[in-house]
């Protein structure tokens, strides 16, 4: 004899489920997760770099480093800043996913960390399919590859919570129309926090590391 | 009674059979088709616009246009400058395939064309998995994109024709080092093609132009 039983829970992809117990075992720890996603060449590393040059002295930092290849130009850097740094090779693929991010987690000192940046694949779209069970997420741009982005790779600029345009400082040499941009940021995420900075001259670092610290203090209360 | 039969043919994936495909389908209307391959923002669509205009007195041209959401933007722009055009929309797919290029040439005046440029979706990874039929395929890289991406993505340059350096008018203001891109370039791919263009400026495009115009004619013979 079957007996029907009423299911309500959520089919989760097995992404999404990993994703869930990675946010659990970051939560457990205290650690506050933030994924950052951009082109090749957007300035992740940059802006990491910046990022732990201001917060080093109020945060307990880690960064897990994702790369398509095996290299170790962007996590030497980050170790040489002094962090606990760990390289996810993707062996070629695109993004991120939460199984990758899995594994670094359990590689990594987390008692020691206060906050963990994830540095995903250089890559617009990939990586906003997969939810990596960060606390948030955020995209840098950079006023080099247009103002028309936003536009053309629309996904991975939804959902998130702040929004870097880096480069600033080439902006007198490029035909970059702001108000086009952040028309089409609007139209697709009318909350997200944006933050105009260059990581060379240092403009716009304070006000993006202020959010950070104020979004942290948030999910570590 | 079974009969054993040697099998020395290559086994080709789906998408290399049908690429192959393209490729006869190309020949067979006397057309040229390059694939170029670029991150997002570093100039396909201006290249292309560039390459159009120096082009068009001596070769009948067709693009078309891979995009991943369903915006006109570069489309219209291909369009506007006189051209026959076709967009595939991905639907969020991070590359193209030989698939959708089949789908695309269904669609093509190909007896009104000698050159067919593919413009690949902005990614450095995936499209160097996926071969279309086209002839060559071209690498656009740009300047503000750092010179490190060869390290960092090298799947990409490998097996490519020709190496655009795009936006080489951004190369003062940027800390660029040339010996260094070069090198990761010569370890991956010592034959490639070099050209540092910029399409702002028209720098370097002749000779960009003078290679393509003598590599179609390779194929046209």
């Amino acid at each position: 004899m079957s007996k029907i039983v009423p299911v309500v829970q959520e089919i989760m992809s097995a992404n999404d489920s990993l994703a869930a117990q990675n946010r659990a075992k970051l939560d457990a720890a205290q650690v506050v997760g933030m994924n950052i996603m951009a082109s090749p060449g957007a300035g992740k590393t940059s802006t990491i770099l910046r990022t732990i040059e201001a917060l080093t002295a109020d945060y307990k930092l880690g960064v897990v480093e994702g790369d398509t290849a095996n290299v170790t130009i962007d996590a030497d850097k980050v170790i040489a800043a002094g962090m606990p740094a760990v390289q996810i090779n993707t062996g070629g693929n695109c993004h991120l996913d939460a199984v990758m991010l899995s594994g670094a987690l359990a590689q990594m000192p987390l008692a020691e960390i206060e906050l963990l940046i994830v540095e995903n694949v250089g890559n617009l779209i990939c990586p906003a399919s997969f939810a990596l069970g960060t606390h948030f997420n955020v995209v840098i741009a950079s006023v080099p590859e247009g103002d028309d982005k936003p536009y053309k790779y629309p996904n991975i600029y939804r959902g998130i919570d702040a929004l870097i345009l880096n480069k600033m400082d080439l902006l007198p040499y490029i035909d970059f129309d702001m108000a086009y941009f952040r028309r089409g940021i609007e139209i697709l995420n009318p909350d997200v926090a944006f933050f105009p900075i260059s990581c060379k001259t240092g403009e716009g670092v304070a006000e993006w590391v202020a959010w950070l610290k104020e979004r942290a203090a948030i999910y570590r209360q």
